[in-house]
């Protein structure tokens, strides 16, 4: 296998500024360790909510994400969506495509399986719980699943708090997890807490995983040995749909009929 | 309880006026029943997909979908999807709102619980079929699934495909679930096929489940019972945002804020 | 579908009237929303247990439930069991007819399905805990069980302790499943407590489920709908069998006997 | 531990001669390896139904059953009902005793377990298969289940045809089980299969578990190890209960009643 | 059938005299009860690990219990070991034998199901935990498990630090898993708690399984009744293979050979 | 995060040259993707079993691994089993040590689940088939697992066949995958398998992973990301244990204590 530089696209689902630099920096970080083997454009989408708060939040932000993906599908090895969610747009997106496509819930979860018995997500909030939950059974990692635990914030604070302030909430939520859920790996389960890993992971005695690095190394790794999404069932992709012209933002569809020839 | 009539929102998601009908049909079947208990409105999205064929076209007619429903929330006592998916806008409804949502295939899955042991889905395509599998173990109700079979046809092809060729293929795939996936009930798993029941299930012998009336007869029993979608935790609806300004149909956030008041 | 009332027949397993009393009451509550779709009859076990308190008094009330339907299976169009267990009676019933038959504490787990993602179970004491816990696992529904808990009381007290404190045990019972269990919806684990949806629901702030209630307007939904029990496997009518000549009750063999005509 | 001869009641729930003389023979062959450890007796029920060939006369025949054992519980140290279902008495009886209580599917179950990956069971008929799956998934051993395969006959068949028939029948099932659904271990899964484990084996070439011979022999080992039914939550004994004087057969209350003493 | 006495070999996988002494004692309690029909003889392996405190120590003493058993295995009717692990070398000698092969764990699994709805294993130490969780599910009772707890010591401990200690940490221990998980039957798990049965029970009330007893009465059931480990697939014994000539201990592979003859 | 070169050792656990030089060839294609980042070293245990054809085996390479691997453990970054199977060096060394450890059984899984919604494993004979939907349930990946199926020959037939026979073969048992079983992904199910991704893939249609590949790919992931077993529990290190004298390989222990400092 010759050695070619691949090409990743992060996206951010949402639209805020703050988050997206958050999540470039922890990209930076783990992409910088492979060289030249792999390359990472970090985005966000262009409209939308400007963070991911829950259910609704993630139907809107995933129209925006195939929004602004679709065009760009074809400059890209891989996309990496990173949204702290079972983010729809990922299984869209598979469809339409046969590079690998995770979001960082998945890769967070897949670099856990072989670090401990178990692992907790801290989450930002209450609501999130039930969601996270879904998605981890979706993803079919609910036997190793501690518990999820939160943080008593929304994603947007995960940013605009005071560091330490969100520090102090996250080691608290991953205690409990240890101590009371028998969690052996903390899982950060937002984009808003990159960078976060090392200094929560000294104070708890046990592996932390930031997600948005997680989701860099998983998909570093599936571009190394090849690997592509399968089209059979599950993510074949359909015929071009000429029909759908009422959208009003005909690139999403167009690229979808490109992608497919 | 005095006897006041409810008002049921029933919504196609995708923009087909023919599949339209072809549900309106089956709404007024089951709806009639009850008298004057309760009165059915059906709607199709204004823009998205044609029909909803996958992953991909279900994002973005959940999007055209919130789009549709939000404006029209507090005209109604309870909203049901009729797309035989797990479709996403649901979870983001039930968020805003504590009036029950449904999809049709949660309502036939309830239906048919109670009537056999065990249910397959007759679903239009192999592509459908591990999306369908996944969303029965998102509902919990895996234990009970059969199989999923498909009919060898696109979604579309349920209300272009003559009649009787749409049955026939029906029949054939839950003969197949019946006799070798043991089935002892069978769910017809596309909102295109709505009106098929009598038809399908006097040639099988077996219980045949239309899910627009399921969803129609699930919802007025909710509705019978007072049923409200609960605010703890998966469904708590968030705060008013107004900092989402860039969406470009302001009507879905402006409803969603309004809807929290 | 021509407009005919429909008949329910409710069927209290044990012999105590005054539990018969407050289910009826719930009965017609719920039926009156109806309007002249569904007239409910509802009636106790002749002999066998004043009262459901476990494994042995479900055994022995299945034996009178029996007895009791059998002769009145041809005068009713659907038979609603009035015991929040998975009362045995429903299978045999089952294999006896195709008109649908549930017990109240299957369509009490149907109802609250779409309303939450997860249910508990308030019983009324910790020897019905593992036997509920049993029958949410064979009713398929175990991935949204979030608890049972229980009230410190006998099936027979809620009707006979003063309303105010069955009330205060549901309550306190419930405010742990909530809080420590997560539950999202809280299901009246016991017929006797029939009635007391309204109270409790306004004290804890989740929607409540009472089990008769949503008995009745399941199987309105599944009458309405034309759901019929599958003679597939599960519940296949056997052949009349005359030698069951040595049953001292002989009405039901030769009931069964009749229905399978 | 001195050395006590332990006394077994083995109960056939229906009122077949025959069938219970076929369960005595293999009661004895189990039994005569203990030497004077363990003795046996060998009762059917008094009425009821002649064989339990489903859900209709398995409720009938919990309650003879328990009418039978009742008065003899303080007579024998542990109680097995030669019926391979899940049979209800089983839980009833638990509840009335601290003595070991088995029904021969568990046993039979029990005994697979360390001796193959999984076990198929061979029952009469397929109505009897979604019974025997839920049974399984009840007793908490479903991840073993390779499958239930039918042998297409009656219960009754299996004490009235020829035995080369039934030899026949029950080899080219299991057969099936072995090929197509990887099973390891065949259960015989009705008590009137007894006696046929060896001829049966020897055709096959895995191991076949005779269920009555696994139900004497799960029991002796209890017995020996002095295992006791627990009396948390599951199987408490409640308080006797004077007002369940309307029961026609009142032995069976009086005598919980003593056993509750 | 014939009474011929059968020889159980017993073997204790670390090479503590003191752990073997206290284990033959509960194989004496639990054999004699049997008459002539069972003989035991307790082993210990002759290097590897003084104590099994995890799964290094696991991985060690299985090589070293395979060395002990091989040239041993003609000589006995079946082999139990007496290390309460999902120990690896119950499946190697499943393999080389048709004769049934035991660990005490699912030997004492096998005995607590009939006498509860579910059971908590007690084990030393909190690292034992998740290895005791993941052998329940391996071996496919963890819909029965309520929970594993620990004593808070070592295994070496159970059998070096004073008896009434030992009995009051476990005493501890037992008491937790019953009150806040809900156990209805306490497993000491590990043979270095034989013997402590009726010493603990007496203070818990609720039945306590000597996994040690457990493993001599189910597998003396399992030779009653004829039981053999299955040949097909899982257990299938290999071709003796000449080349596995460099292991150091040659006893062994030439053991494996001879069994396969 | 500064660029340093990763050390890894992949180690084969059986002794046959011929299959270490095959996997080495998958180790060096994989790696030298990476460039830089990443070296290894491919070696096989010194003594023990010439391939692994089932438990027993297993058992023997475990502990000869753990042999080779034990004095190298300070000389490496990460280690990687190079065995298609849930080997139990794994979890032994990871009790050893706090860098990351993994066979390519567990690697190959994880990097399958992004890319299909199930996944095949393709095996060698019929006897690996319960054993590796074993592992593949402890390692929590069984919701996803289509199914496994074997290609009629040995380990060491992979390696010794014509490579065309062995692709004839395995392509054979990947359609039957593909096609009954609804897999998306296959996984080549043996370390001998190295190699054949390409070749089988291209006749195939649908993704292929071969495990070596993966393993390397998925350990670089995870040193890239700083990942770290977890000491909570699962896989805390013990205190050396000085009285584990007798052991005859004492390299084993020592290299345990002196891992512990």
């Amino acid at each position: 296998m010759t050695r070619i530089t691949r090409k990743l696209l992060v996206v951010n689902p949402n639209t805020s500024q703050k988050m997206t630099n958050t999540i470039a920096q922890s990209v930076e970080a783990a992409s910088s360790v492979f060289g030249d083997f792999i390359q990472c454009t970090t985005v966000c989408a262009d409209k939308g909510v400007e963070s991911v708060e829950g259910a609704f939040d993630e139907a809107i932000s995933t129209y925006w994400t195939l929004e602004k993906v679709m065009p760009l599908l074809d400059q890209y090895d891989a996309i990496l969506i990173a949204c702290f969610s079972n983010h729809a747009s990922v299984k869209a997106l598979r469809e339409a495509t046969t590079k690998p496509v995770l979001h960082v819930m998945e890769a967070a979860i897949l670099q856990a399986c072989p670090l401990g018995a178990t692992f907790s997500i801290v989450t930002d909030s209450d609501h999130w719980r039930p969601l996270l939950e879904e998605g981890v059974r979706d993803l079919g990692a609910h036997d190793k699943l501690a518990s999820v635990r939160d943080a008593g914030m929304t994603a947007l604070d995960t940013v605009s708090l005071a560091r330490e302030e969100v520090v102090r909430r996250l080691v608290e939520a991953s205690r409990v997890a240890v101590q009371e859920d028998k969690a052996e790996v903390i899982l950060l389960g937002c984009a808003g807490m990159a960078g976060l890993k090392e200094i929560i992971s000294s104070q708890l005695g046990v592996p932390v995983i930031d997600a948005v690095m997680a989701g860099v190394c998983v998909t570093a790794g599936l571009l190394a040995s090849g690997g592509l999404t399968s089209k059979r069932a599950m993510y074949t992709q359909l015929e071009p749909r000429p029909n759908e012209v009422n959208v009003p933002e005909p690139g999403i569809m167009a690229a979808y009929g490109a992608a497919a020839q």
